[in-house]
């Protein structure tokens, strides 16, 4: 009974996951005007959002699956965050829309960065929530996994800090910063101990 | 045969329920004027609407896996209601958006509040259906099993009939009152007993 | 091998079949103008557009695991055409929006029956292709099955025709013929070797 | 432990082939005017911009379980690879809409030849580095098959090439190019050692 829990929960969090990525070409609207062709390649900032906010939810996904797998049962309340942390990731498309359509406003990067913190939090109390003394998770895994784990997600509350500080002073900037965060860094840290 | 049935049931429902609920991001509008951030802020409605009706999908779709836990089987009449019963769910992101972009106007809430209320008269009747006389009901399953959920199940209905009422004479103490239900209550009693 | 191959296209159609239904919604646009409540009310159309869209594409997806439930092994023809019949489910949410705006034009409702008379086509070459002279099908389903599914998907045609026809003379009277074949006598048809 | 992330991969990815295919039908527009039958018969490029992608995201989600059958575990850099490839598919739906509104220009035909060929290219990628040295590749896997899929899947770049180039003088042939060769083509390359 449990593990079907636990299996429901990873099928219905994997369906968000991928339904979320793929609403984001919705974001993109059809340019207007004489050119069409100028106007294609001036959605740069869509572009841009749009490759970021994919490969986010890509590495949640995998850094969620990494949890699941450390996770010998679910209760209540692993349930009930769980729940706040797949509405979070199943809002990043709105943002994504705002930063495609004002990338050089402040408050849309400032708006894009602070979800992608919300939902790096709600990801720790998760986390920390099945940790804690090692209420949830299965005998077999090690202690030094535990640790390993904690402090590869930990690493994402500071970076979409610096994101949204650097999108105060250049929203460009921060954009820029959180597509390298996805593309170059986390990669590399969170998949480290699975290959 | 019978037990692909129900498992093939299980899968499109919940396909219906993870869309129903990342299709609920649609209802945002990017806002338009000088002051975007300002725009974004006075989206309240918008996030309320979408954090309520997320929450209810998820309490849903976790009382309908406690409803198919105690199912040995499924026949044509239980096939046909939960047809409908996913039918009224998959309709929730549209009062979502309504709501959404007229939280003052009484009959936003109503609509609201009365999709909300057709859909748990209709997860009633499924489960009634489904326990009358333990028509479909595994035999492992207790008969005080079966009263709990029942209990657990009927109460959603006098709470949605009052976010109505109150709708009528106050639009967002309405919204307000399903969102509070969704987060506070329900939560508690409809997971009682499964964690 | 092949049990692996008829699982997939199983799951991709399953897919297609949860999408397109839950992204009927979509259709639905929040009336503008000063009277919210006259204006959700006058939605009417929409409402029966997305309610026989629905349980139409409810019945099929049930039609489409009898079919798979007959079937041994796939092959290549076989996986051509239902990409085409899954190609026309996936294309229903449209004619639902056309009809939910124009119900009253006989190009909707033309262009609506004729979606799910092509659906109903396509489906009938699949099931024919299947079962001619056993080609795909199970050595355990007997005779008698195979004839019983033929003849009831068979229906389907002469039935759709007739909701065209009707929409040519009065597009509200096919619509509503649409309707009740789905929501009165289909159900009750194709769901008769199952329960 | 292997198979299971091998699992997820095919799951996630299959989830965004089916969504994305079935988003292809909101880049239909309900035609304005007075005349609503002629409105919906001249949305000609539509109907060919919609068969051609669905038909196109079909074979790659065909081809994608091909290399996936051949392969016996994942590791790090394959899974990024599938992320940027899925990111490419799912990206399918807007190049389609360009399509769907703009049919005779430039511009819109070599952005869709463009997003074909770029999820091609990265198809290729992914299935080199897998079968170099054969790194992840099964050991009952034959040489020859792994032979004859490479060269199955090589044919899709000169083929996409060329879809470009005509564009360049004709943006409707290219289209039409593209439609044949996902129609006509592929079909009976890529399925050639299934069956």
């Amino acid at each position: 009974v449990e593990n079907t829990s636990r299996h429901r929960l990873e099928t219905f969090s994997d369906g968000v996951f991928a339904i979320a990525a793929t609403l984001l070409v919705l974001g993109f609207t059809v340019p207007s005007g004489n050119d069409l062709g100028s106007g294609l390649l001036h959605l740069g900032p869509a572009y841009l959002a749009y490759v970021t906010s994919f490969l986010t939810i890509g590495i949640i996904w995998i850094n969620h699956h990494t949890v699941m797998d450390t996770i010998a049962r679910v209760d209540r309340t692993f349930l009930f965050v769980n729940m706040v942390f797949v509405l979070v990731v199943a809002f990043i498309p709105f943002p994504t829309r705002v930063v495609a359509e004002h990338l050089h406003e402040r408050a849309a990067v400032v708006m894009y960065g602070g979800t992608i913190l919300l939902m790096t939090l709600v990801f720790n109390v998760l986390w920390i929530y099945a940790c804690k003394d090692r209420r949830l998770i299965g005998a077999s895994v090690p202690d030094s996994s535990i640790r390993a784990i904690t402090q590869a997600f930990y690493v994402g509350i500071p970076l979409n800090c610096l994101v949204i500080l650097l999108a105060i002073f250049t929203p460009l900037g921060g954009m820029i910063l959180a597509f390298s965060i996805t593309a170059f860094y986390l990669p590399g840290v969170t998949l480290l101990d699975r290959s």
